[in-house]
């Protein structure tokens, strides 16, 4: 048994180093390759997965998984005398396995040539803000997309398939529950505020030179923990995190001149990401399990620091004063209090990854709804931008200046992510959940106020990211906090916050 | 028989797309992977080099060059009625088929993991100027070594066979030939100079501000018609150029504060070598002849462009007055002809990169005869300093004052390259040889007064860089110029430079 898992293992490990030399490849295309690279690029990823699929999919591995007694009823196989990562092990490989196994060889390289030219298509159009550059890619990748879903399977609608690739083990039904329930209380209370005196941050939106912007960021990084001997900061169109080895954990970041927020909440955020995947325990490290346990609680990381702690009053008790030290042409006069109330101003806005946390939940519901109408083929990639305009009038109340701000402006559908958004919106969820037992456990406030993140850091390590994949989503937030996710903890959280900032 | 060719170019397209894979990673190490990450890279790049292996020695490409009839006294086919690019297309495969064949993949990921944690040990090693650090990776990177040498098999010696993987179709005789007879010749003149009046480069030993250095280095690169659509230029230890893709060959330099040769002639040099790859013709882009001929090849171009006409006076005459206006604070009142005569001092040193073009060989003859003694066993790893040290002593009447300036200066050994050095040599020879014919055909000298780089470029595209690897050596060399390799032509374009330099 030990040696049938051990054998299993070493199958596997070529997995992740063919995972980890695409995500090299990929990291390249999206900060440091020249332009007309793009099409060869495109052919390599492709040969790249193509060799990937045939590893995870080799008889090999499913002779072991047989071995194991691993199927549909009993994906961590049939013995009782596994150790819980062994067991979890078994699960993960049976999942991929399966996965893999249904889609042939030809569409998984179809899907990463394809994706990687509407990419390209997708920086032009966005560039241009001419969604007809794209639509035809976009066309194919949806094409393929759907043939992906049918030949995975799914219970009861394509959309199952493809959201289980990034939140495993999730419905659509589910999902659908959670947002159903949160959205019409967030339109009220985005209407009450509304209704109260609007903040100003017009402070944020000066001249702010992005050279001091990177300095000050790398200074937070650093105190969040990150270090450089693992890991790298680099600029990208679309900020992101990406594994490259199990020491080699990168992230991007963009900077706006004339608007603070992107450069430094993005690299917050980003390294949120990071830590989770650094802080990997030695049982998973370097293996199939050494991964977010789902998009939705590796955004749970991310997005506990960017919001929870990084838009937290106390954090910028510590770190105002420094910031005004860097932009005292900008900041000068403005109190802790003024500057607190302008980086949480709530505004119903264009831009997802701009948003504020309290409307950035609708941001996702939006997307989940239109990508849900294009796998079922309710909605077609032409009538895209009418209905992306539509529901952003419905939802906002504004409508898109251009489509390079509309329908055009995230990377997920160029690349073929569909069934992705969701899982931002449940990170949410999940990070109001998890802080509410950090906070009980540990002084949270007291730690930022001296400027010390490492307890943090220790809380979420210990609890999250020591575990990797080897815990599913449901497990842990179960562990953590005795229930499953429930967005009440979500609600309690804006509503205590925004209370006091709009005097609610 | 078409057909049989077209299937052959169609599986051999997976081995050069897996070659730019290869060389992602490679570049990726060498310039801004995070420090840890080296110990999985290994792994990445040993299983893709297994991959690798497996792809060109498939039976498949074993069954069509069977059915084309190619042998080793036939490596082209047996038919006449092919075109001269298909001809070579089969010979080339052959070639790369038959030497891996004769490998095993156990090798070669062994070599590739190795060589991997041995360039990391080396970085080490020569920052802390310890050669102990090195000492036990380059014992097992040589014992591999031989053992790739015994599996390829040879004629007269071992190294033959690492010559032939840098250096097709050469032999050691031919090479060691070649250098016996230009190393007296090298010794007298380079002890003439020795007995006349040294030229004054104090000048260039001042202080250039780097990022001075960078903008000028570029400006020469887009004069010389390398474009950032297709490439890039980065920092790294050891310049190198490498190929990503078909439209993506990257260079990079380092550069020095106090030593201005360094950044612009290695920017020059590494152009040279990034527009050979450039300049590959329609019938050989993107497929397995898409490379240099031979690195001997390979390094008369970057040799051209460095020393023909990057060190030549007509190309300072044109440069000259804009680089004192980059740096007037060190050249102001530095005439053009000290200028001139500063950049190509002649003396005896320790560094083969910072090294003269009159010495340069014998750095690369001291080299070729030590890498033939450790693969033949009649030297020792642990022997090596000494050894380097008594040769260095003997040829240029100086002793390293640190390894990391003697023995551990050059990254080849650390990378397993055996084989490699003697293209160096062979490349200034080639380099004269055809710049005489490219005088002969174009008036170079009045380019380059007038900043026109472009005639050059078109010469040697169409000359040599558009055939790739269609074109032996051999072959090219005697096309262009009418006879074999001769190193008359070298003796005689350095007599010519440097007797006026030097009032000989």
């Amino acid at each position: 048994m030990q040696k049938t898992i051990e054998k299993l293992k070493e199958l596997t490990k070529d997995v992740v180093l063919l995972e980890h030399a695409v995500a090299t490849l990929s990291w390249d295309q999206e900060t440091y390759m020249p332009p007309k690279a793009i099409g060869e690029k495109g052919e390599q990823l492709a040969l790249l997965q193509g060799i990937l699929h045939e590893k995870i999919t080799s008889s090999d591995i499913g002779k072991l998984l047989d071995d194991l007694g691993a199927d549909d009823n009993n994906p961590a196989g049939k013995s009782d005398s596994l150790s819980p990562t062994n067991s979890a092990y078994i699960k993960e490989t049976y999942r991929q396995y399966k996965i893999q196994t249904r889609l042939s060889k030809k569409l998984v390289t179809d899907l990463a040539l394809e994706t990687s030219l509407s990419q390209a298509s997708w920086i032009e159009a966005r560039k241009k803000s001419d969604f007809s550059l794209f639509q035809p890619h976009l066309e194919k990748v949806l094409e393929l997309t759907k043939q992906k879903a049918e030949a995975v399977g799914y219970k009861e609608t394509p959309y199952d398939a493809l959201l289980d690739e990034f939140e495993p083990w999730s419905t659509t039904k589910e999902v659908a529950d959670i947002f159903n329930s949160t959205q019409p209380w967030l339109t009220d209370f985005i209407g009450k505020i509304k209704n109260s005196k609007q903040v100003d941050d017009s402070f944020l939106l000066k001249d702010f030179d992005i050279s001091k912007q990177e300095i000050f960021g790398r200074k937070v990084l650093q105190d969040m923990g990150y270090t450089y001997d693992r890991g790298r900061l680099d600029v990208s169109v679309h900020p992101f995190t990406t594994t490259l080895g199990k020491d080699d954990i990168r992230l991007t970041t963009r900077y706006q001149k004339d608007f603070f927020k992107t450069g430094l909440f993005g690299i917050i955020h980003e390294c949120g990401h990071g830590l989770y995947e650094l802080g990997f325990g030695d049982k998973v490290r370097g293996n199939l399990l050494a991964s977010g346990t789902s998009l939705g609680i590796h955004e749970s990381q991310s997005r506990t620091w960017e919001n929870v702690i990084g838009r937290s009053m106390s954090f910028w008790k510590y770190y105002y004063p420094e910031l005004q030290k860097y932009f005292p042409e900008n900041l000068t006069g403005i109190s802790l209090n003024e500057f607190y109330r302008g980086i949480n101003k709530v505004e119903p806005s264009l831009i997802r990854v701009e948003a504020d946390e309290v409307t950035y939940n609708l941001h996702i519901i939006l997307r989940f709804q239109l990508e849900q109408e294009l796998i079922s083929g309710a909605l077609s990639a032409g009538d895209l931008p009418d209905a992306w305009n539509k529901k952003t009038k419905d939802f906002f109340g504004i409508t898109p200046d251009t489509d390079a701000n509309g329908v055009l402006q995230d990377i997920h559908w160029p690349m073929g992510a569909f069934g992705y958004f969701p899982t931002y919106a449940l990170g949410n969820l999940y990070s109001a959940q998890f802080s509410s037992v950090m906070e009980k456990d540990i002084n949270v406030n007291e730690s930022l106020e001296n400027g010390n993140l490492s307890d943090i850091l220790d809380w979420l390590r210990n609890k999250i990211h020591i575990h990797g994949a080897s815990k599913s989503a449901e497990e842990l937030v179960l562990d953590i906090s005795g229930e499953k996710l429930n967005p009440e903890y979500f609600k309690k959280y804006l509503e205590n916050k925004y209370k006091q900032i709009y005097n609610l």
